[in-house]
This record gives C-alpha cells, structure tokens and sequence, in this order.
C-alpha cells in the first residue's frame, strides 16, 4: 500500500513516518510507498523495501494538491498546517495553508474518486471557553482563535466529504502533545513540556502561570498511536460523526511536577522556578481542562493514564534512557 | 442608515424588505438607503425616502462581494443562499454559494474595514441526529447534509471575523419556517406548513409522516423579527458566541392538527390526509424536535407561544383576516 503524509516535516510528521518505515505495514498490508509532503523537504527515512518520494510546496496553489494524489495513496495523513500562534498572528497565512489547503486536498481526493481513508489532526482549539469541568464528546465548538476556526472547517468538510463517499475520513482531536522533543518555543502552551524537559537535561525551567493549572496531555508517542489507530479504524464503526476527541492525561502543573519528581527525583523539580506571565496567563487560563472522551476510548484510542508514564515515554524515546 | 440585504427575492428577504420599507428605520436610525441582491432581481418596495439599489448576480464571481460594499451599509442581512434539497442535489453550487459565497461577502466586508454589523440565517441543520429530547444551546453541530455543513462554515467564519473585529456578526439558525406561504414546494419540511395552508384554502394536504412527529416552528412574522432583533442587539452582550439557536413552537403534528381546528373548524381538519411516505419519514425522523434556545430568549429573540398564534399570523400576514 501507499501512504501520503501532509506537514511530513513536523515533529509529528517525523515521528509518523519513523513508525510507519520501522513497522513497515499498517493495516495489515505492506507499505510499499511513502509519498512525505512539507513546505520544506521532510527527511527520507531508512527503511528496505519502501519507496519514498519527497514533495515540496504549498498545498493551496493551483493544481498541488491533484500533482500530489496522481498515485493514488491508500491512506492520506493530513497533517500539514500552521500552528495556532502564526495563524493568529498572520490571518492570510493561516486561512490560505489551514482552510485553503486543507479544502485543495480534500477536493482533489474528491476528484481522484477512489475514497481512500483520510486522516485530519485537528485540535482541542475548536473547543471556546468557557467550559463544563470536563468537556463532554457532544459539546459545542467554538473556537476562540483562527486555527481553532479553521480546524473545525477541516472537520466539517472531512465529516461532509466523507458522508458522500468522496473519501472515509477520521478526524482526530489532539490534546496537547507532552513532552515536546527539542528546544523551547514561544507557543504559550510551551511550559507544560519546558518544565519537564528541561530539568531532565539539568537546566532551568520557567514556570509562567499557577500550579493549579488543570491541562489534558498526550505524548508524541500516543499522538502517533491515535493517528495509526485513525488509519485501522473500521469507518462503519464510527458513523457520522467523524471528528473524534482524543484522550489524554487530565493533570494539574502541581500533579505533573509530582510526577517529575517521583521519576527523576527532587533535584529535577528544584530546576523549576515560578516566574509568573500575565500574557501567558490570560491566554492559559481559557484553554479546556479535561474532556470525557469516551467515544475516541470506545474507539480504541488509547493515552498514558498518568502523567508518570508520559515522563517515561520521553525519556525512553528521546532521552536513550 | 443604509442596509444591504442578499437572498433579498427570497420569501423571508421579501418579507424583512417589506418590513423595513414599512419601519423605515433600524436601530433607531432612519433607513436612508436599501441595497437588494440577488440572483435574480428582487422586487423595488413603495417606501417614501427610501433610495432601493437593485443588485443581482453571484455573490462568488471575482470582485461582486466587493462592488456590493462600495457603498459601506451599516447593516447586511446575509439570506443569500440555495436551500437544503438543492445544495445535496448538486455538490458544486451548494459549496459555491453557501461556502463561497458567504466567504467572499465576509471577506469583502474584511476587506472594507468599517466593522458593520453583519446578521447571517444558519439553521438548525447544523446538528444532526441522534439528538437529546431537548437540544441544549451548548450541543455540538454535526450536520448530516451539505447545507448544514455549509451553513455550520459560514457560522465559524462569522465569530472569527467577529472575534478579530473585522464586522460585528451575528448568526441566527433559524427553526423550521412555518407556516410558508405559496404553493407546495418539494422540500421533505413542505408538509408542516402544507397541512395547514391547503386546508386554509380549502384544499386536500397529504401527510406523509406519523402525526407523533415532533418539530419546532417559527412564523414567517417571527423569522423576520429575529432578523431585526439580531441587527438591533448590542453586540458586547452576546459575547464571543455569535452563532444562536432561535426559539420557535415544538409540537407534534398531531398538535397542529389540533390548533388548525380550533382556529378554522373541523371542515379544514377533514382536509388532512394520510399520505404515508417512506422518502419523506426516512428524512424527517432523522430532524431535531426541541430546543432549549435559553441564550435566545435571554437576549430577547421572541417566537410565538404556541401553534395557534403561528396559525394566526400567516392569516392576518397571508389571507388578509
């Protein structure tokens, strides 16, 4: 089989495309081609016996999206997008890569006319405060910001294409993704992963809002579990509703700097210094805490169930143990 | 003031044209100017000091959002839209017109950079079954046709442009319209009205479904005063949630069965048939019967208390008492 991946470049990206290359099947049938697509050329993995081919370029211009379905990909990861901040920052470039692009390759699906399973990584930013203490599977979107809006146009049309049988899509909603590999970003969402990643490596780590803080998280790993589990899924198992909530972690900063300490022990959660961002803050302060997601459960999509586990998975995947 | 109305040759575009033209003020200002669009010419109403520019074509040609804008009207009512059978019927126009449509109008007025207020017509065709028996205001849109979807897109567009300050939006999903007046039409929801305007008439109307059927009805009257409520509501008190479920009359159409013959005797009641329909009960038992609409009546959208006053308005509005 072939499989086409969107955003291949991205940390998530990349660690899809290792699992698939390392498990070389998904389905229960070989891969035989990977097509890997990105703004940037993403890196080909080392795998024997499956071909890859790198694509480059903008999804929303004229025809890419048809060059990029010319073989038909079995399963199509969607991934590709611009993360929350650019697109609130730069309303033309997130409306043009996260509506426009998405829409361009969901109509080339349509017109290819093969309904292949799509894959769509949507995001709890579809979810607006203010919130239930735990957010239900039937409880409104209303995103508070463009990514958000345009994730749920993503999840709109995929549900629609896919009732028509244009393509049998499975939108998944990711939590927040914990520990992310790799330096610090300005994302506001940055110091959950910070304040564990960094005392790891013996560095400080800047905690901006309060302990009390109550967020719902995924490791890399999981995230990459939820997006296989998306591509096996029996599609008649799932019905209408396509765009499902995926688990997580629902934890306190106070319970995640527990955990640290109980894995690597209090000189760990001494690097750890309040440091409080009122901007951080007001942004923090309206995200979602912790969501029921029975039916992703039900569905087979599994997290860690402690926030322990989600500290073992980055030591063991980027740390070498 | 001056008021853009699309979709203005529509019954409802009609009716909120007449009422204006008869008010000939809104939000306590005086209505100097009414822009009318179409697809095909809407009719000049008699208004004294009212200038009517008459506008038709598509709302998604290149440049026809922003040729519409030139004149910056204080208010756009957005009714421009083709309806449910149609946009299932045929993909590209119900995307064209619905999606694109409503984007390059929304993105004109973007463009335009003068914050109007913009009052867009959802529909309850946003959600899809399975349904609670009561469908909060908090329940999540997973429409289960094009339009709906379409309808779900144009709503996410409407509070994030909102949400950026770009116009000041506010999107009303109206209930079934009923009781509409003019001849029977093929939509599957022709018969809650048909059941009552024919016998009105003194003419046979088919029943298709079971009378145990649950709907929520709005007067053509009412649809209009929610057009109005949402033009004149104070923005800063509806908050980030632009997009609100009008309130109307949940009954059974054995309930309005029952009012038509308390307003118009037994004589119009022996006028029903049973018509069974398996095409038309396969539709209608998937539609939603209640809603809470608590937000709606909170900010002060009104919809007739009960069927018989709904009955009562499409006589005085209609039939000419």
């Amino acid at each position: 089989m072939r499989v086409l991946i969107t955003g291949a470049a991205g940390m998530i990206g990349r660690k899809l495309t290792t699992r698939l290359a390392k498990d070389g099947a998904l389905r229960g049938r070989r891969i035989a081609a990977l097509d890997l697509h990105d703004i940037v050329a993403p890196k080909t993995p080392v795998a024997a016996g499956i071909s890859t081919t790198i694509h480059t370029g903008d999804l929303a211009a004229p025809g890419a999206a048809d060059a990029l379905l010319r073989t038909r990909p079995d399963i199509v990861f969607h991934l590709a997008g611009v993360v929350s901040g650019e697109a609130e920052a730069n309303f033309d470039l997130g409306y043009r890569v996260n509506l426009d692009g998405t829409r361009a390759l969901f109509d080339a699906i349509r017109v290819a006319a093969y309904n292949p399973r799509v894959v769509f990584t949507s995001s709890i930013a579809v979810f607006g405060a203010p919130f239930p203490p735990v957010i239900p599977d039937d409880f409104h979107a209303t995103p508070l910001t463009s990514y958000g809006t345009q994730k749920l146009v993503g999840e709109a049309l995929l549900a629609d294409y896919s009732r028509r049988g244009f393509f049998d899509g499975i939108g998944i909603r990711l939590p927040t993704i914990c520990v992310r590999p790799g330096k610090p970003n300005k994302a506001a969402s940055g110091f959950f992963s910070g304040i564990i990643r960094e005392p790891l490596n013996g560095v400080e780590a800047m905690l901006p809002v309060p302990r009390s803080v109550v967020h719902t998280h995924a490791s890399p790993r999981s995230a990459v579990g939820f997006l296989i589990r998306a591509a096996e899924i029996d599609g008649a198992t799932v019905g209408p509703r396509r765009n499902i909530t995926m688990p997580g972690v629902g934890v306190s900063v106070a319970e995640q700097i527990e955990a640290l300490g109980r894995v690597a022990g209090v000189k760990a959660v001494a690097l750890i210094r309040e440091a409080p961002d009122e901007a951080v803050w007001a942004i923090v302060k309206n995200w979602p805490t912790r969501f029921e997601a029975r039916r992703a459960r039900e569905l087979g999509f599994e997290a860690e169930t402690s926030f322990d586990a989600i500290i073992h998975a980055h030591i063991e995947d980027e740390l070498g143990e």
